[in-house]
C-alpha cells in the first residue's frame, strides 16, 4: 500500500540516493548527471513550494517537488518533478504521484500545471502525461542535451487545472 | 549614441526605478507590480549570468539579463528579459537589445533563446521578436494574470542562435 506524504529532512539520504541515481541516466531528467547535491537540495527541498514523498511499507519509493512555475504574474501556474525508484517502476506510481500533485496544487491555489522540458524521446513519459490530461503546447528544437542522443527536441505540457470561471 | 555595456551595481538606483515603473503596469512583464527592491535584484542581477545596460549619453535607458533557462541538461538555452525606459520608447532600443543578447548568448556557448511567458495582448513585443526570428512554440491558455484583463493567453517563443552542425 502505498502512501504519499510531504518529505521530512530525515527523507533526504535516501531520496538524494535515487535522485542521483535517475539523473546519472542523463536521459529524461534536467539536471546533470554531475549535479552538486547541494544543488539538488536547493532546487528539489528547499525552493519548491512543498516536496512529497511516495512510501511503500514504510520505504521512500518516489519523490516530487511543487513549485510555481514562474514568479509573479505567472505564479498561478505550478511545475512539478517526479522520480521513481528504479525497483518501484511499472506499479503506477509516477500517476499516483502526477494525481496527488494535481490536487495539492489545485488546494494551493494553483490554476494550472505545466511541465517546461518534456524530452521527445522519453515517449512512455509523453504518452503518461498526455493520459493524465495534459497537452503538449509545442516543440523545442534540440533544447535537451541527452546522454546518449546529444541535442534532441522537448516540449513543453500544460493543463489547466480548474476551469475558466472559477 | 546608443551604447550596451555590462552593468555595475552603481546602476541600480537608475535601473530600479524604471523595472519598477515597467512592472506597476503589469501588462507584460512577468514581475508583479508589489515585487520587493531585494527579489528584483536578485532576479535581473544576482542570479542571471550576465546583466546589462544601454546608456544614451551617459544616461541608462534600458537594461536585459541573460540567463541559462533551465539548470543542466537545458543550460543550453538562454532566457533574457528586456525593459526601456518609457522616454525612450520607439528608438528600437528593444531591437538593439536583442540582438545584443544574442551575440553576447553565443560568446558564452548558449546554443538557443527561449521566452517563456510572452503575453499574448502583447502585440507589439511579439511582432517584433517574430521580426528577430523567434518563433512562437505554442499557447500557454490563461498563464499571465493581466492587471487589466485577468488571466490572458500567453506563449513561450524560441529561437535557436546556433546551426545544428556548429
Amino acid at each position: 500500500m502505498i502512501a504519499i506524504r510531504r518529505f521530512n529532512e530525515s527523507d533526504w539520504p535516501c531520496v538524494w540516493a535515487f535522485l542521483r541515481e535517475a539523473f546519472a541516466a542523463g536521459d529524461a531528467c534536467v539536471f546533470a548527471p554531475d549535479s552538486k547535491e547541494a544543488d539538488i537540495h536547493h532546487a528539489w527541498v528547499a525552493s519548491p513550494a512543498a516536496t512529497y514523498v511516495a512510501v511503500d511499507d514504510g520505504r521512500v519509493v518516489g519523490s516530487y517537488y511543487l513549485r510555481a512555475n514562474q514568479p509573479g504574474l505567472g505564479s498561478h501556474v505550478c511545475n512539478c518533478a517526479y522520480v521513481v525508484t528504479p525497483d518501484a517502476r511499472g506499479q503506477g506510481l509516477a500517476t499516483l504521484m502526477c494525481e496527488h500533485s494535481q490536487l495539492e496544487a489545485v488546494a494551493m491555489g494553483f490554476r494550472a500545471m505545466q511541465f517546461n522540458l518534456l524530452v521527445m524521446t522519453d515517449e512512455r513519459a509523453l504518452r503518461l502525461w498526455q493520459r493524465l490530461g495534459f497537452s503538449v503546447v509545442g516543440t523545442l528544437p534540440r533544447a535537451f542535451h541527452h546522454r546518449h542522443f546529444g541535442y534532441v527536441d522537448a516540449c513543453v505540457m500544460y493543463k489547466e487545472l480548474v476551469t475558466q470561471t472559477d
